[in-house]
């Protein structure tokens, strides 16, 4: 649900908000307590006020709050706005940093379109855990305010190794290494498909972890710079050349 | 000064500090006092330790605390282990926001190699007043950090107007306006030189600006794809294309 935004959602009468259910002209979409409080409670909608709803497979339609409650709200279904469409098969790997970064990460991931997002444990990960619901809470936010009409998936905790013997996608790997191609050159050459893109962990891959990746035919590894970026800095920038040389943008 | 790449720092040696001092072998280099609370308290550095200085000048020197003292504590230089270089002449504009994504913004921009950073007020900025000094406390981190021998400039808050007729750099302009050319077509036949990326606020430039924008023969307007980003991840993903196709990656 937006937050920041509010004020904007507000006067522009753009709330956006995803929803399990069907999306059918005239179907009532039942909303979940924290959606029903959002609405009623901090944005101060009542009976008729507009929303937009999308649920990852019908599109965007246009609803109606038929019934305002603090907790369990309903909107009517009026008529379809925009047609569902599909973002690009890229996907973010990426080792856990900390919380409040795992958040930016998830919402900058999803702003900048990936269909996926996996966390991907390496041998100088920090972070033990990682909280699946809060993972899928951010981009559902993240999707809700930048317009998709999709929420990335987000898959459960991985190792390196694992992901890398089970997925057939082309992988770009940002290598702070020696003699690496700069990314843009790099993915001139690439081709179209199915792609991840692979952050390590602050610190960076360990030397065997590097040589597994290098020596990977799936793996292409890129340079982003003179400068050592941080690792969130690092996906966001990766992304952003990913969909500019392959992608939607 | 670092905080949350602390443990790291600790484990390699390699704190960098940001002085004003000038740098030569044997001089010494007074610390202020947060610099050594940060290196006696915060970090227990003891007399002898090693530490890395900058100070935009005369490259990266390898210096050892001659002083540790938690309010006043000394450097000694020794050694230079890198020579000065420059980062690509390229500006960040923006419009302010909020001030955690403000920090976060200019902690950012520092990592994408930006040489100065400048606040620009548009119509619909809701941020009435711009906190120099916590900017450029946040460049300073962030370049102490990410490897950089230079600071970024932090300039004095301006208007859009008058940023646009004060400056002859190009600047990119990232609008979300119909008919404009994806950014990486639009970089791929700009030409080299000093360059400014200009970001408005949340919510965009209203239509009077734009349309200035639009007729100014130095604005390069480029499009970021199909999705609403925010605009710290549009300044990011900005500076990113730039450092590609014109930079220094």
């Amino acid at each position: 649900m937006a937050t920041e935004h509010d004020n904007a959602a507000c006067a522009t009468g753009k709330i956006r908000l995803y929803v399990e259910a069907d999306l059918v002209a005239e179907a009532a979409a039942g909303l979940s307590p924290d959606q029903s409080h959002y609405l009623v409670n901090v944005m101060r909608l009542e009976h008729g006020a507009p929303i937009r709803l999308f649920n990852g497979r019908h599109g965007e339609w246009q609803a109606e709050l038929t019934r305002a409650h603090k907790r369990s709200s309903i909107a009517t279904v009026r008529t379809q706005t925009r047609p569902q469409d599909e973002v690009p098969d890229l996907q973010l790997w990426f080792a856990p940093v900390k919380r409040v970064r795992l958040d930016f990460l998830a919402q900058k991931a999803t702003e900048l379109g990936v269909a996926a997002i996996c966390p991907v444990m390496t041998r100088r990960t920090n972070v033990s855990r990682v909280k699946d619901g809060r993972l899928r809470a951010n981009v559902i936010e993240a999707a809700e305010q930048c317009g998709r009409l999709t929420v990335p998936d987000v898959y459960d905790a991985t190792t390196l190794e694992k992901i890398l013997v089970s997925s057939d996608r082309q992988v770009m790997f940002c290598d702070e290494g020696e003699g690496v191609s700069p990314a843009r050159d790099a993915l001139a050459s690439a081709t179209k498909g199915p792609w991840a893109v692979l952050i390590g962990p602050e610190g960076g891959f360990d030397a065997e972890e590097r040589a597994m990746l290098r020596a990977h035919p799936s793996v292409v590894a890129v340079n982003l710079g003179p400068r050592i970026m941080r690792a969130d800095t690092a996906a966001i920038a990766a992304l952003t050349l990913w969909q500019a040389a392959l992608g939607d943008w």
